[in-house]
């Protein structure tokens, strides 16, 4: 199997991590998608179970039962969804042989610049030429790159909803250098199905609060990436608050307006750039995350505010799909020359 | 058009009322199902609007914007949906020109029995000739007259996860002579997108009730189609309640077990017939709402209590789906010769 | 201290077991109290941290640390309340100093039949002594006896909820004899403050399930009860749900009207009965679990049914207090002289 | 009955609007207060009807039924808490008898600026002469100034949740000029009891939007405070969002710190003004909206970023209570000499 190739036929994929929210949303996306055959999910903790026994959601879906990773003859396999958690990938994910195509959701491949990797998520980064491989898989964004890559280091939820609006913005210079502050809420599936105290159904449910105030570590996620697309002269300010909702993410963003520009000229190069788009919409009514909710979708709107000369932005997505399982299949899908959407055009459902 | 013969090509269908929950459920299930071709949404109050205007969430689908009943050309069309409140379809549906295929999800064509259908609905039966030709669309139970004919009655959304279960029981003689209790729970959507007081979000929240005690109009649906089936000797006591959730009802049916039967064989009955269903199932695990939200599933499965020989059963389903608009078009499937299970075939999101 | 004199000074007190939602809803309850001094709560887990630490909602409120049962010195201790939890507390409860008034949450002295206990709990007793003198503290049935007690079992939360309607009925011969079906939905807090996945947010939220199905440990609480009042010819049936709410339990319980009563004595049975109550009350509107979150209320309204004899009960209670923490404190004051409705005459907050 | 005297007796109270959500919140928080006496409750469109027919919660309460206000006999009443709709007060309260003390929680009188007031609610003020005498009842802020008034104008909740933590820092000189970002979050009951689409349960639910983007009315409300205590070089953008809980505000604010200052001495600054306050915390955990529920608290809490030098504040309160009813209740305790606290002592109830 080489590179850039169009698949006529099936692809054997395995699913790594595949017990939590992010790998069965990938599996439930996948099993429904013609392109992709399941051959493996691993669940280091969950070996020998099925499926359905833990998510009786996906009985009736055909599928292998859970093994432990090493218990996986990848020798079979064409590509692999890592789901793994932060911090366990490098090894495993560099020990696969390498004509399989990986896109991996962890933030172990996310920084070029490995110094700050090791700075934010405080440990030794052990996979340095994988790094140097992976492709930020920001698709609308990188598309080019991701057509040719071999592997993807997958963004992070609340990255993805704050860099689809911004980084066009950023390109076009339509942004005053300055801070940036990205006041971001998401619904608990975010934080996977962990079991905290503060996940629970009687402390979430009817209530909200902010967490990971100044330091969560999407933020330098988000900084590099602009940073990457422009000088360095822009500082983000990031808040990330948990919703008492199960999946969504609405990014509220502030700033300033260049002098030279205006809130038309930015809404136009908005609505230019995803025009073709078929995930990435300028929306003309007010985004709710009920309009993104079980899709790939992005949507965005822009105002203006004279006053300030602030530009607000409001960015929805749904973080298990396109800030997650989605957005790799869609990653997927041009990595192997499958049509870039296969799989992932429903639309929301609603109520 | 005539009956029975397999439509090789894209059926033209209008959505009347299809401004409410179910109706733009009805086009959120059509719109990504290539048998069908959206000519019409009807909804009188809304019409000259687009539909995305009032549901941003199927933005992004290219459909005719709603217009009123009476400026439909149904020469063009072949089959109908019909999501018109009840009292307001008999007129309307006999009126329509006789080869067009209907599915009419009011409550107007569900009582063989008109004088019932006059005491229960409090009003006159405008069209007792169409009555004659309705078929209740309780698919799996139905399924060969629902082939053959042209006008459907579906069934409400309680009676549907009631009767499931029940009427294979009841004709396999395994339910004793007597009460039947069925204690329902549903969510909101079943209501309807209708501006009361006691749907309001502040209300409906955290909190939990009964509702229609004893008078419930499914009951008597319930009750003439258990009696259809057997020689009326069994009594439904229905009890409804509103869950704090979107969608999904759950019912809990109790009934005393016949003297020579056990639960061993109510179990093999339900498990075999529908063995080979592909949206009715005997479920392993405990049936919850989350198992067939967004499909258009009917799970199931029995309990027995040896003391008071009582049988416990435990149904699901989908209240916009397999409830109203997802069964209206797995008849709809079967009227026009696809393929019964096409456009219906995905599983359930979770979380 | 001697039974069963009025206190004019305040009580001091002990919460064991109080780092659980049920503890904290005691020291939230008795903090408002000017009857009680809080002077320690318990618990092993949390030993040395401050009660706000965990809790910041009690933030504000002059409370000890949480220290272990051993360091408890039980000699300055006027009353306790127990929230241990089940199979852990005969041993400790049984080694207090005996002239403190202690009421226990846990189930284990609910049952006067020890074989039953031991059969149902799959445990030996361990203090067949103090069972004894335990009281079944259901207060507006068991006043008096309460009011002389040294030791009561506070009632399970869903008996709470199914015994205060049918009790009254039973005595009143108003209940044919045979099954009694006992349909209850719940919420979350009832399962306590439990690290398990079917707890958590993303998995409740929106959903809706049975569970315990035919062998509830609540079901033989509520029949040895029933059984208590009556000549064991009335067998209950039990079926627990779990509903998407913080708090509350609506109990719906069907039974067949004996031939020689009627749906106009039954009403009037369980009006006169609760008429100068101040937390048991027959509903004039159909009860919520909205009329009663927050407060020690029990709501319920009877129902008939003609076609099959039945009466449908509806019954609401807030699971943490009428069914836990509050009818404790009501069942102390009693105990120690005090107004019963001492610290419990809130009213429910709405929305 | 002459201003500032003590009462030593029970005052005589009429709440205006009565049947909204923060109507029947002050009912209830007046309820078991018993400095006041309910004497009216007015409602024109539910006149003649009693308040537990529209809130059964309230059953048990001993009130007189709604009533029109031209039905209302005030030469009894003693003080007004009025929750009258904008643009509906200023005759009615303009034209009570002049010696009773009033709260009005509508927006008619929070403008000392009547130029501003109409163009921002784009009506006639009429009622200027009143207007001159209103003080804005942001307590803690003004408290010698409330004692001392006969009419107040309540503020508004989101301007609640934002003043309070930052006029003192703008007082103390701590925030440096230019924009300050509000980005407020609310619960649905803000929204009154209004029948409209967007607040039913099946939309709100499981949803998140953002609303009144640049244009919402608070953010006048609150720029014209923040003016009021400075020179008017703050400028104000707020953001308001619609969260899926039934109460609570949490504020998230936004602005540059002063060069010469620094986290300390802000932190510093809200803990000294706050310290003897009973109501108003700096709180030593993150504040969520669970934390100040059901009862008048605000919780705030600073984070400063160095690398933007920016300064966050997460701020809580109940928007029915603090940001409401119970304001206003703490409001007319300073007016009629009561202490400030009585009625309004309450601590949250979790979960």
């Amino acid at each position: 199997m080489s590179e850039n190739k169009k698949h006529t036929n099936t692809v054997n994929i395995a699913i790594l991590g595949a017990s939590g929210y992010t790998g069965i949303e990938a599996i439930r996306l996948l099993a429904n998608n013609k392109n992709y055959n399941i051959v493996d999910v691993t669940a280091d903790s969950n070996a020998g179970m099925s499926v359905s026994e833990i998510y009786p959601h996906l009985s009736g879906i055909n599928l292998p039962d859970f093994k432990k990773i090493e218990d996986t003859n990848f020798s079979k396999i064409d590509a692999v969804i890592s789901c793994l958690p932060h911090g366990k990938t490098q090894n495993i994910l560099s020990s696969l042989p390498s004509d399989i195509k990986i896109c991996d959701l962890s933030a172990d491949f996310r920084f070029n610049d490995i110094e700050l990797y090791e700075k934010v998520y405080e440990k030794h980064h052990e996979a340095t030429d994988l790094q140097q491989e992976a492709v930020y898989g920001l698709t609308e964004i990188n598309r080019d790159k991701i057509r040719k890559s071999r592997f993807i280091a997958n963004p992070g939820c609340y990255p993805t909803s704050a860099l689809l609006p911004l980084l066009p913005l950023i390109k076009g210079n339509f942004v005053k250098k300055g801070t940036i502050v990205v006041d971001s809420k998401s619904g608990v599936s975010g934080a996977g199905r962990t079991l905290k105290n503060n996940l629970l159904y009687g402390e979430v449910s009817d209530g909200f609060s902010a967490y990971g105030l100044i330091s969560h570590r999407h933020r330098p996620e988000i900084q590099s990436q602009i940073s990457a697309h422009s000088s360095s002269i822009y500082k983000i300010l990031f808040t990330p608050h948990l919703l008492p909702i199960k999946r969504g993410i609405l990014s509220t963003i502030y700033f300033c307006i260049n002098d030279n520009s205006n809130i038309e000229s930015v809404i136009k190069c908005l609505k230019d750039i995803y025009a073709e788009e078929k995930f990435v919409k300028y929306s003309e009514t007010l985004p709710s995350t009920n309009d993104v909710r079980g899709t790939n979708l992005c949507k965005m709107k822009a105002f203006f505010d004279e006053t300030t000369n602030q530009v607000v932005i409001i960015s929805v997505i749904d973080n298990l799909i396109k800030g997650a399982a989605g957005q790799a299949i869609q990653n997927l899908n041009l990595m192997l020359g499958f049509n870039e959407t296969d799989g992932l055009t429903n639309f929301p459902m609603f109520p």
